[in-house]
């Protein structure tokens, strides 16, 4: 049960969006430019950082949502389930392995950040700009994680609910949900 | 140095927003919302919880900066030395305490927020809107504090910029950071 009365019954950010459409328009726009936007990183990629840091911040709801995210947009041949218990053996490019570990990094602070992991990065091909967006992906979903999880929000009761976000998310993108919330919003007002 | 060529030198959050100000923008909009919108928490009280959660993150950009942004808006008398040093027995609100401990818990993780700190925050006066707003910004600050620290900006080189920065924000807000960003991105393109 949450840990305050969110007005809905919806689960994890879902309910938050509709609970504070301001702050959760603001979270969506990220997610949508972050994850979604054009970029040198395939969205599937982005997805697995984010994938990857919830997992690290075990924080169910967001990790199982980002990997049916990342699974629905994956290239064929690659298994996820095989990606995600060794991302280091895994049949991914030394680059997105570099750029996972510097995500993980980030999980765990900032600071941990070091010279070498960038270095290592760099060297197996990733710009500038991909480890700036490694680094505020996995910033981001600290953030989301936490927000998720401090406010005690719920599961979905049907795990289909994650494939069908999935199918949603691939085709519309992430932005409807502010629509969706907004509308929410007018029909049963919250605090 | 930072990790990454950011294109100006600009001290900690700042060269962020001007390297990838779309981002920069939607952060910063965010910042406004949760530490300057009106809200039955004053502004010093949001900003002490930033403060709180940047110096458990040991980011000293984030931190010196919103100890300015509160101690130049702090009511009449309280110290905020001591209120740092010791939130426990310093002359805050029982209510405040409370949400600086729910605060400490998102840092570490927002599985740490126990239906025991909410209800100590509730039984203190908290409202949900208020204990909703204190987890957000811890998250959002576990998040910023990692972006800046994750590209290892830098410090400022005077650190009277932390007191001007401060008379800045209290006149203007956070907004006016976008325009300055935006202005410097036409004058300096960046990747």
């Amino acid at each position: 049960m949450p840990h305050i009365d969110l007005g809905n019954d919806l689960p994890g950010i879902r309910s938050l969006l509709i609970y504070q459409p301001e702050t959760g328009k603001q979270i969506v726009e990220m997610a949508e430019t972050l994850l979604r936007a054009p970029n040198s990183l395939e969205r599937w990629e982005r997805e697995l950082i984010a994938t990857h840091v919830s997992e690290l911040n075990e924080c169910q709801f967001c990790a199982t949502s980002h990997a049916a995210f990342t699974a629905a947009q994956l290239p064929g041949g690659l298994d996820l389930q095989a990606v995600r218990a060794d991302p280091a053996s895994a049949l991914i490019t030394d680059k997105l392995k570099a750029l996972l570990d510097i995500a993980a990094a980030v999980q765990r602070s900032g600071r941990e950040v070091t010279t070498e992991l960038v270095d290592r990065a760099k060297a197996a091909g990733a710009t500038d700009r991909e480890i700036h967006d490694t680094v505020l992906i996995a910033a981001a979903f600290c953030m989301v994680n936490r927000y998720v999880d401090g406010l005690a929000t719920t599961l979905p009761e049907d795990p289909q609910s994650y494939t069908i976000g999935a199918e949603t998310i691939i085709a519309n993108g992430y932005l409807p949900l502010i629509n969706a919330a907004e509308a929410h919003a007018e029909e049963v007002p919250t605090a």
